[in-house]
């Protein structure tokens, strides 16, 4: 018998996984949440029937979204992370040692549960005593705590369903206020490929907040078309032009991320210039 | 009613595209060759069911196996393209001014014909007078001309079928014999997340034959992954250390590829570094 897991990436191109077993499938009150085990990627959480995360690529979007912000404020202390319920972000976050506070502040508890039984690789860093897991909605969490953290890490599903309000205007400006006085964010800002019209809306809005926004892109197999970008606003500090700790980078034992990879990452081709505000 | 194309990219992994409409249907001696009009990448052009190029995304494969070459080696005039009968990187080569002569060496006539009637924004630089259309086995081509080329690109299908030996030790060789004192050459070499054997086999043995051996990337959307890589063998020129032309690379009017993309192509992931020779 052949099973294979079929996401629609958009309404014309689907992404098709042999699997060798469902192990896990149910709703919870935000989504439709599964843990297939499949050939290519191994282990794969999908919510909503949309790919999150696997074991094989998930490194690439995980290193991209914490390091390149932690790596340029100088001394980031307090970090929050909005969504990615399944730990990735933590377990990289956590890798520094000047972190004192990581609040993880996810919607679905069913998410965390998962992601405790089934990818203890990702979840791992549930266990440092530094890192607080509050399941609440992100939104009024940002609301709610005004100038505390160094650093904001939006790691949302896409903008459809529970994520939509993590694309708006208005959750970027309680995001500003939720930053201490040199904080940033990065959030996950999708394909330029597939999503040309969100990249620009996105990075005008943030560019009309922050005095610095900058896109930057790695590359994630099982995300549509593979180019993946992440938007970071930033009060003070320009990710572009930061002196890079070449030691403490080194020491991070990461597949993607890298001190050149960081310079690499905002070198952007003529069609995604474009994009973005004059 | 629904009609998709869908390719298997590894044995547990597929892409599904929906399409509108089967242009053309053959099959030429060496290959089954198909062009669909699809709805999110436009036309596209298969053989033995798997993706070649499509009007969406070509843009990046072809500026990426042309101009980091044409424009590492300070004066390139004759150039040999091997496969790649679509005329892709035909035309973005006879955009460098400087270029006397392109040998374009496809094997299968139906390609040709196909890209000619079905691709014209492709096919469009086989007007050019400069242009040579050899119908003919490019293995045979390389071997029978020596020390003619500045430039060769390997344009090839992946290693299956009629392209298998476009990745053999011999042909390397060969291709060393058929070009100038300081030339180069360029190959298609498969995704690092797919083929990581392969790379790490091709690296290896180009380094044993040439001076300078370079990996390089772009990302394809229709490719296994997105990430795609390239290898240079030079005889002469390090297209990382290379001082770029700026000027004349602004004038290519190139979507993916700028002088900042040719430098950035070259910064490698920690995990794409251990592939390559010591």
């Amino acid at each position: 018998m052949e099973v294979w897991f079929t996401e629609d990436q958009t309404n014309d191109l689907r992404i098709g996984c042999r699997v060798r077993e469902v192990l896990f499938s149910d709703v919870s009150p935000f989504q439709k949440v599964a843990v297939l085990d499949t050939v290519e990627f191994g282990r794969m959480l999908t919510l909503d029937n949309v790919i999150q995360t696997n074991l094989k690529d998930e490194f690439v979007y995980h290193e991209m979204i914490t390091h390149v912000g932690l790596n340029t404020h100088p001394n980031p202390k307090k970090v929050l992370v909005i969504g990615g319920g399944d730990g990735g972000a933590v377990r990289e976050i956590v890798k520094h040692q000047g972190i004192e506070r990581v609040v993880h502040v996810e919607i679905d508890q069913m998410v965390i549960d998962v992601a405790k039984k089934f990818f203890p690789e990702l979840s791992c860093g549930f266990a440092d005593p530094r890192v607080e897991i509050v399941v609440d909605d992100g939104i009024k969490h940002v609301k709610d705590n005004k100038g505390v953290y160094d650093m904001i890490i939006v790691d949302s599903t896409d903008p459809v369903g529970p994520a939509v309000g993590l694309f708006s205007e208005e959750f970027y400006r309680s995001v500003f206020e939720a930053l201490t006085g040199d904080g940033l964010f990065v959030a996950q800002t999708e394909s330029p490929f597939f999503n040309s019209e969100l990249i620009k809306q996105i990075t005008a809005t943030v560019n009309g907040i922050f005095p610095v926004t900058r896109l930057y892109w790695a590359v994630v197999p099982t995300y549509p078309g593979g180019y993946w970008t992440f938007t970071m606003g930033s009060k003070m500090y320009d990710p572009k032009t930061v002196v890079l700790d070449e030691a403490k980078i080194a020491a991070l034992n990461t597949k993607w991320y890298s001190s050149e990879i960081h310079r690499t990452a905002f070198m952007l081709q003529p069609f995604v210039k474009e994009l973005l505000p004059r």
